[in-house]
């Protein structure tokens, strides 16, 4: 499954160079992020409820093109590992008015509880698991 | 009191107008805010872990002139108004480099408990509230 | 005219109290502008383009009521005043799944060149006068 | 050369898992960069100004331990690669109440004019090259 999720650039993110600032990126992926897991079945908002909290332990991303304000942006979403105590997702961001691709990266995450201890989720939460699992293909 | 801290402005502070964005400006009152009650001898961390949440309730703002990349900047903080309920903090930003006032503000408070419910801080915290009221003079 | 914007909260916008940052609000109301304007037929970017920068000089917020991660929210936003050299916007925010109002806000902004000197719009950029003088109404 | 700078977690800069929210490490590496370049002699700022931008083409990040409100932290700087069109480089934060290293990261550069086409910059600025190469030993 890819989910696709549309950015309009706001003022805010742009920089004195005139383009959005590079910090932004990892924000867009958090947003596609949030659109994949609603598609999925698991909502965020509802892991977090449950216990499951999944900060980052990497990051990293590629600037091909800058965006810049008012931009219409699609930021493309898939899971392309998991593990019990880990998940990848890559990212891709198309510039809508000429479908370039400007920017792509990767995020992984710990699959910790609330006290920010790792989590056996195959084991602990086994229905999530399996939404995830079926969420790559 | 008044408290003073410093702030250099960041390069992901500025907007592609050139100039700090004025989303940028409710963030350095905070430090100052931060700062004031170090000073006065009541941690916002400590405060925050005894029960006591400040959410702002409202928030001013006047732009004088308009500051750029890497700028030195001196927040001044102080406290002007404290109810049971309500405390309001006012600031003054000034660019070090010609002593210029570019920004005043204010921000008021509600004192609510961790459930986001009004307190009494008189009465549930009165170490704190003494603490706060001497802060005043 | 009063324009309506939808914004859904980003994990990133939220801090340590589990409710939007206070200082997130005045992006949303740029956001709404920049709605507003669209709908009004003077864009955001045309007038930068033309060489019209419109840079706060004043903003207020009033906070009725948290908003949490993931919420929707509806951003309405409507001229209030305009001079040659002003123009002020008020903005409500409302939570969309109770319909209710969480924020209320300004912004008054200074008509300037893009050396950042005043302009009268009225004179210069009759046209733009025009269609923002109409947009009040 | 390494460059050591200190920041204290903002309060803006958390988020509702209550730890920094991950997007805040590029804009400490930035401030990193910027104290750098300024020990290096030759400031951001005069790059920008005799028309030298430095826009983001790769960021990389590993998140070890989280960072809280308020937590001073120190931030290491160094060039580890440097070619006519590129500039790399390396980043390691520290809080400082334990020393414990909590994140490392890396941002690659291009090195563009104003109008963020290439430029070779050993050639056309080769005062600028000498100074960065020489920090880098």
């Amino acid at each position: 499954m890819v989910s696709c999720s549309r950015v309009n650039v706001r003022y805010a993110e742009t920089d004195k160079m005139g383009i959005v600032h590079h910090s932004v990126y990892p924000i867009w992926y958090e947003i596609a992020r949030t659109d994949f897991c609603k598609i999925a079945g698991f909502t965020y908002a509802k892991m977090e409820e449950v216990g499951v909290m999944t900060p980052l332990v990497e990051l990293g991303s590629k600037y091909y093109k800058p965006a810049y304000y008012d931009d219409e942006l699609e930021v493309k979403a898939k899971i392309v590992k998991l593990t019990p105590a880990r998940i990848e997702f890559r990212y891709e961001v198309y510039n809508v008015k000429d479908n370039a691709l400007i920017n792509t990266g990767f995020t992984t995450h710990a699959l910790v509880g609330k006290n920010l201890r790792p989590i056996n989720m195959k084991k602990m939460y086994p229905e999530l698991w399996n939404l995830i699992s079926n969420s790559m293909e």
